[in-house]
């Protein structure tokens, strides 16, 4: 199930990738690059970081899903897709989806229940701020609404339910759902958590 | 005894991310992830790039005093900090802290001396970088006062004693006092290394 | 004569690192710490990845040719070389030696060889993409003219002569060729692929 999991993580942030590179209007290369970098940065981050073999360099399956994906994105995605909203719905997934991967690979090497979480939102966040800064943007992860709060919120419930022996699974689903719940929520309410006490400086 | 330096080093580098995430008007949490990542991003490259261990992976210690010290100063930092300068203090500190760590580090795998120093000078510049590339901002090292030379003179006059055979200890302090008294030093009186011959092109 | 290759690579986007700095009116150290980072960046993500031995750690000969060449740069380039072009030129000569030892260094661990031209495009463009992200300029991978056509067309070249079996030194020198004549050529005429179809959104 791990597997399907990553699978449909690369595919959907490849997504967000080729959405990002069309508005910028890169070349249909370029756009792949983005896309590409965008699906395997978070992964290749957390597999970097567990010294695991870094996930796609073996199988090319995940390169040729981001790579495909992007390319229909960026040759269909612009005429049918509305604007703004399919961005944020395909990051959004992408941030549940490895999230919970990234916690979930942590947690089976053995790593304390606090370096767990971490290793999760890592991975979630990563691949969407390596597209933002590369295009220039503001990374998400910056943006008001919660977006850092529901990836470490998905984190924590999926490695308590893991300690809590719950089944990896229902767990892993859970999880998932926590993540995208409350980031769609915070999409589509405009949530945010209070600011700093003391405001910006 | 580098047990502590590092563990300083996160904790004076997830202020600097703290009130640069307060600074930018980012929530409870997304502060806290930025901080965390500017704290635990220095030794992480460091760890990496040597094949070691990740120094937060199996001891989450470290995270716990960044995400504190973040909380901390995102609740409570805006308020009594004067502003400008603590944001910039607590970054020379972790530069200084960071430059030794990742110089002692390599040095202690048996690194060329020349490596050791440029280990010493990604590990310190690297933390900060990630912080204001992520926020948005110019990156601290390439201001024009005084910053990456800091580095470069701590990392070198940690490894020269080292090969002196002063004394690990007495070399780590003197490395860490130079960077970041040249740093400081740089801050309070804009000192400047004389720019290029030709000028900006 | 992959020794060559690198050490001219890191060379050629040292002199890029180098111009960038003097562009952004950097001292020569923080030029110098712009220039290391540019030029072993893309060959320490290719080895991260692939979980060899970071190439410059061992041997200080890379560090030493990168600070060397890039003092050179900051205190003569700009009396001496035009504007614009040296940059772009020398980046491209990065490009396509990075994108060939890329892909050779993977080729030579058994990666599937669509995973090979993916190593060689991310090691060909990482270098200037760390670079201009730094800098706080827009990546030269995001402009509209050809360049990571460029590198995916030269990693794509090499493999296929590779798994031709048409000996190791024709196919570096011939995809070596491919990526740099086709980047050069899309400076020169401002080449441009169509854009996506359904244009910006």
């Amino acid at each position: 199930m791990l597997y399907v999991f990553d699978l449909v993580g690369v595919a959907v942030f490849a997504v967000s990738g080729a959405l990002v590179a069309a508005r910028k209007g890169m070349d249909l290369f370029g756009g792949m690059v983005l896309a590409v970098v965008t699906a395997i940065g978070g992964g290749t981050i957390r597999d970097l970081l567990l010294d695991a073999p870094v996930f796609w360099i073996g199988d090319p399956t995940y390169v040729i899903v981001a790579g495909g994906v992007a390319l229909i994105t960026e040759i269909f995605g612009p005429r049918i897709l509305p604007r703004g909203k399919p961005l944020l719905f395909a990051d959004a997934c992408g941030l549940a989806l490895f999230t919970v991967m990234g916690a979930a690979k942590a947690n089976a090497t053995g790593t304390p229940a606090i370096t767990a979480v971490v290793m999760g939102v890592l991975t979630g966040v990563a691949g969407g701020a390596i597209r933002d800064v590369l295009a220039g943007d503001i990374p998400l992860v910056l943006r008001k609404e919660i977006y850092a709060t529901a990836s470490i919120f998905g984190a924590t419930v999926y490695i308590l339910m893991r300690h809590l022996e719950l089944g990896a699974q229902l767990a892993a689903w859970t999880g998932l759902f926590a993540t995208l719940l409350l980031r769609l929520a915070a999409i589509r309410w405009h949530l945010q958590l209070p600011r700093f006490l003391g405001g910006p400086e």
